[in-house]
């Protein structure tokens, strides 16, 4: 009555069969005492503590990253990070990925699996469930969720005036790796292995919470757009002394370039920062400036800093 | 320095201007004091309690709607009702939705984002974040996240030897309305609404929890497919007498059209979950057979029942 159970490396064709494979491949070996991940109407998770963080993110091939550059499990590995630095910017502790993927019939799901697999296991935050689509595009939308136990989660509404801003690292790596990749560099390149595998800041995150920061939020779109949109979120404007560019990238990328996945910070407490961040032996935050009371002062070495960096266009 | 700020019903083309337009369309009015929605790089929300029950699911213009019968908005409802959906098959109580939304240039975003907000108000599930890319195709990937205060779960793979099994409606209304639609009749048509606008049965499940179900599952692909799967997963056979068939469609519809999202229900105590489900004015659930404890043995009216349903095929 039942079709035959598909040998595991054999041609595949029923969807149940397909997500079986996946589920291999994405599961995690252990499943917590009392969890249920793949296989159920939903994943059924051990309660949260404190404050639960949400994000969702999209990668779509083509447009945010380019199939003749990079293979396909870098799209998955990608969006994975992505929405996992949106956990870091909060200062949260990774629990669970939900993904899901739409793609043309012959897509190489096993390798674009691999990369979400590689990406939740570097960030232990583990792919609990999944769905599965065919589509025209491939297309990689994942959801991540994180708890913030103890003090609250840090949003980007709170910088204040005088506060010091400071960034977790250089920038520019990821779009001067991208640029490098174009010119014919080896997906082993440093800077190319910035861009394809970025890598999300979540002890940075963490300790920046503990320090008590005001504001925090990770660089995805670039200094020049993020910036202003946490000095909008907090109703304060900026003055920068100057950004630290990355080794072999240019002003212009660490300005613009963005995926580079830092966080910038907030804080009108400096020393604490780097004192939780040296503590737990993580590199010294950057400073960059200050805020500033007035919204219309955004200025970087005294000119005023362009809203600019990477967005869809309609 | 920032361009000027978008007049509420002109032309938008920045992705920020875009995304504060949506947020004001699926955005709650009335944020819960301590959580912030849409706007920071991920959603906070106040502590849940119990389990954390949560699922993903993706849409796709032209493969889960038929853009030349029904309007995008219903694919936007129905996204968010079918992940709504997997809340009630764990007994779950609904507490927040994320929506990543790709799209060509030119979609209508707004009616896209009005179906996902009428669905999300109308399952008490708020829509408190979301991603929007450009791709080839219209695709909705929605993640739901629930709670189970008190007792846990109910997943698929409790049902034993002797159980009843329970439907909580009728089938195959929105296959049998796909159908009366491709024939001319018009959106109002009730079955055509069925399709276009299903109702996850949220009361029923949380009522089946508390009645101490042993196992419970939505019926989105058909029941034909989707009681498989709970015999697979509960390593059981089932013997069927009758399926109820709804007014207005075939027994093939009831049985494999899917898209119904009606409960299937395994119990040892069917009085006491008819006693719950009357309690709170709810429909009886309808006995369609028993769990048997040979998981081979799967009939319907003493015929094999087919593993047949709706499958994405690669």
């Amino acid at each position: 009555m039942n079709d035959p159970p598909a040998p595991p490396t054999g041609p595949v064709r029923r969807e149940d069969d397909i997500l079986e494979r996946i589920a291999a491949i994405v599961g995690r070996r252990t499943i917590p005492d009392g969890e249920v991940h793949v296989g159920d109407d939903a994943a059924v998770l051990r309660p949260f503590v404190g404050e639960l963080v949400l994000s969702t993110d999209a990668a779509v091939g083509g447009v945010h990253l380019d199939p003749a550059l990079f293979p396909l499990e870098d799209l998955g590995f990608k969006a994975v990070a992505a929405a996992v630095s949106d956990l870091a910017a909060m200062g949260a502790r990774p629990r669970a990925t939900v993904v899901a993927v739409i793609a043309p019939p012959g897509t190489d799901l096993d390798a674009l699996h691999r990369g979400m697999a590689d990406a939740a296991a570097a960030t232990s935050c583990p792919i609990v469930g999944g769905d599965l689509s065919v589509g025209a595009d491939v297309v990689v939308a994942v959801t991540v969720l994180g708890e913030c136990p103890g003090r609250g989660a840090v949003l980007r509404r709170g910088a204040r005036d005088g506060d010091e801003l400071l960034i977790t690292g250089p920038l520019g790596r990821a779009a001067a790796g991208l640029r490098r990749r174009r010119a014919g560099a080896s997906l082993d390149d440093p800077l190319v292995v910035a861009h394809r595998r970025p890598w999300p800041r979540l002890a940075e995150g963490l300790a920046a919470r503990g320090a008590g920061v005001h504001a925090m939020m990770d660089v995805s779109d670039g200094l020049a757009l993020d910036l202003h949109r946490l000095a909008d979120a907090s109703r304060v404007g900026f003055v920068l002394d100057a950004v630290p560019v990355a080794d072999g990238a240019t002003l212009d990328e660490a300005l613009a370039g963005g995926e580079d996945y830092e966080l910038l910070i907030a804080t009108d407490d400096p020393a604490r920062l780097r004192r939780q961040f040296t503590d737990r032996g993580l590199a010294e935050p950057i400073t960059l400036g200050r805020v500033t009371a007035e919204p219309a002062v955004r200025t970087l070495g005294g000119q005023p800093l362009e809203r600019r960096g990477w967005q869809h266009h309609w």
